[in-house]
């Protein structure tokens, strides 16, 4: 079994589990502070950022894309139609392009931000930057959801699955950019019926289970969050 | 010929055009301002970030990373010795990692903050956030330098390339990089000598060539910039 680093409310780390989950390998997780900078882990990955996945004779594979690329090679390309990853290079273009807009740009105008004010800042110490959050940062990160809930609902409403007609990396990453701000009650899906309807779809699989039993210290996720039907 | 939008300043962009140089096909570079929103630009990439390509039958492909993997997919693994990339999945791995450091990890703490500074907010319109440099930023950026270019001597002291014997993405990223901040006179190769000895190897290849004969308005290089024993 491999082991990842990870953190149970960063989208990046979600999106390796699912991932493994949809393959149907098991992951042993080890669950390291963002903020921490532990010398052990600064020797897996000099830039200190979470996942880090151990894989084969512990060769440390950094970031959620890189992974994610490790993964179809070594993986992916054996399971046929179960591959989330499309064979023809446009396609495979189309899909790195939506994981980079749900993990990059999603997550530096919104989730990071969220996440930062909201979850990591009252468990950090105040010397590694805790403390009160930031209502301006969590203001506009709130301001730049909407968009992306928007485009989120147009992909949903133009394909079946966010990339096309199967379900790829792209729904993914989505899907976990999304369950961690659903967790902290930030998504309005009310007039985004598609983007809901695909949503549903996504938690509903066995690979999004795990995400759901998920909890961190000192913050309850809203009532709806594991609800299958919400 | 395919067609690329880029700006000479984008590291991410640079990047692209010498993969493409390397493997010696020419490009038609529209220059777009990172800051226009023009609408027939966000058509092509909503995201509204640069580099942009159009592939083949005018379909866009959008980001450094995914254009460089598109191209290693249709070109690269034609090119045997010649491939910018590995073979082996954890080589890969590898590649990926340093081209994300470069990229993504430097660009958001040095690259992305003195180009928006130095280069862009002078020609930039007040409504788009043009006016004075922020020195605070300028400031941040400058002492951000200092340990990349140090774990970049470290990679070429260490191994030949910078992700091994050969070279590879990684080095085209990190050379886009420290292109752009060294037309800017802001790298201090003196006491660096690895990573200085790496670069002029990288900035002596053909594929370079163009990039040191980019200049931007009202913005000449240091004196050394285009120097190939500087």
């Amino acid at each position: 079994m491999l082991t990842l680093f990870h953190h149970p409310m960063s989208a990046a780390c979600r999106f390796v589990r699912i991932a493994f989950g949809e393959y149907g390998e098991e992951l042993a997780l080890i669950e390291e502070m963002p903020w921490s900078r532990r010398k052990e882990f600064l020797a897996l990955n000099p830039a200190g950022t979470l996942p880090v996945l151990l894989a084969e004779g512990d060769v440390p594979i950094v970031g959620a894309t890189v992974i994610g690329e490790y993964l179809d090679e070594t993986r992916g390309v054996l399971k046929r139609e179960r591959r989330l990853f499309a064979e023809n290079p446009m396609d495979r273009a189309e899909i790195r392009r939506l994981v980079d807009w749900y993990l990059g740009k999603m997550e530096s105008e919104v989730t990071r931000h969220l996440v930062r004010e909201r979850v990591l800042k009252p468990l950090m110490p105040n010397a590694a930057g805790g403390g009160s959050p930031d209502s301006t940062a969590i203001r506009a990160a709130r301001a730049n959801i909407r968009q992306h809930l928007k485009y989120t609902n147009w992909l949903a409403g133009t394909r079946h699955w966010l990339a096309g007609s199967r379900i790829t990396y792209a729904d993914l990453a989505a899907a976990a950019a999304f369950s961690v701000l659903d967790y902290l009650g930030e998504v309005d899906w009310r007039d985004n019926a598609a983007a809901r309807d695909w949503y549903m779809r996504v938690k509903s699989r066995p690979s999004f289970r795990p995400l759901l039993a998920d909890r961190v210290r000192g913050l309850a996720p809203v009532s709806h969050y594991a609800d299958l039907d919400f």
